[in-house]
């Protein structure tokens, strides 16, 4: 048994980062997983392998905290060897000046009002970052971008459409060949996502929030469109999916 | 300072793996690394580091102990983002009867001079795997690949004809192009690609062995014709290489 026919996408977000614990906005700096996220990597993958899942390929940003949970993922489910592609077009929202803040600190900044906006809201964009030439032009990661590619702030909004070019142009046509795909990326890279696929409105988008390495199973049609959507927890989850795998 | 110019090839082999360090015959098993080939992949990813070495992109067999190697020098060094391929033609040699068997065991049943001929020699091919149907025909990282392509046994002489086709076919082409490439794979892979490459006879390649762990640092001319190569141990390779990437 495995999530083919209709089962044929999961996202995960990355397990908790140390910023994440930290409680500071990271977008794209490089921050890898804390000890507690190795954990939700791990059982992530086992709670897949467990419902006798499998994929045929996975997609992630060109960030650590999410290669490293695929690597944890693939590692779990002895699936080390399936083609394995890193865009930067998965990568987290880019935070503005948020970078490196204190979500807390921001709050008493800016107002607990203002910075939900900017964390959930689909229009808002933080102050940009002040960059001197652009630091991240120099990152090799980076360096076939055109200098405009490299947002100084990025809003919901930015994101889903710097997403979407990738979504459409790469990882739906396999969809539509019948491939499994496994996408592990970033909370608003997959509430952007999220927002596309089930055809979200600007307002609701912001009660949408992704817990870190909890996979989030599609059930799509023919068409890509959901037909339905579940978070894996537990071994009832677990059941649910096989059922649905078995078509009944 | 990194390995441009005419240094744009990297061999690794995988670091030591469990079967290894118990001296019995692999090939296609799927075996792990051993503690001790955790630590020589930690080593080569720290030295090439060191030498100011990076790479476009790298290649590796499907089988973990060579994906393994990869993702800790990439780990190490903070190149967990570039692009990689696992291909079934960068496997090692499948060894026949003899995997799983003790090395020890076989010379004592066949000879150490046989044996080392199958180990050592260019056109020798151990006794074939005797299956029903082909176990591997239902490994899903070889569901692709036709019943014949799977060998029930290889002489290197065959190893190193299923492996020169993505030699030409992939890797050529992007070192022409002037990408950096590393590639992880294995002790006889590996020597079947060196002998390609330096041109070595059937008979001298017997006198070739590949250690576990150990960068091979390629000087490349442009028509791929090597002008030089040297492994990197120490840090007196380290700076040898450094010299020769700054054209000294």
């Amino acid at each position: 048994m495995n999530c083919e026919n209709m089962l044929k996408l999961v996202l995960l977000r990355h397990g908790q980062s140390l910023w994440n614990e930290a409680g500071r906005f990271t977008g794209w700096t490089d921050i890898d997983l804390s000890q507690k996220g190795i954990e939700e990597a791990r059982n992530a993958g086992r709670l897949l392998c467990s419902c006798g899942c499998t994929f045929d390929l996975a997609y992630t940003s060109v960030l650590k905290r999410a290669i490293r949970t695929l690597w944890i993922v693939q590692d779990e489910m002895d699936l080390m060897w399936i083609p394995t592609v890193c865009s930067w077009r998965l990568n987290e929202r880019r935070y503005g000046a948020l970078v490196g803040q204190s979500k807390k600190e921001m709050e008493e900044r800016y107002g607990a009002k203002q910075v939900h906006r900017w964390r959930r809201g689909f229009r808002d964009r933080p102050p940009a970052l002040e960059e001197r030439g652009s630091r991240l032009s120099s990152d090799a990661r980076y360096s076939r971008l055109e200098e405009d590619q490299i947002p100084k702030t990025e809003s919901l909004e930015d994101t889903l459409n710097r997403m979407l070019p990738f979504w459409e142009g790469n990882i739906a046509p396999e969809l539509n060949k019948g491939r499994r795909v496994f996408i592990v990326s970033h909370g608003n890279t997959l509430r952007a996502l999220v927002k596309h696929l089930d055809a979200i409105s600007d307002d609701r988008i912001e009660e949408v929030e992704m817990p870190t390495g909890v996979p989030l199973v599609y059930e799509l049609n023919d068409d890509l469109v959901p037909l339905d959507r579940f978070y894996l927890r537990d071994e009832a989850d677990c059941r649910r999916m096989r059922e649905k795998a078995a078509g009944r």
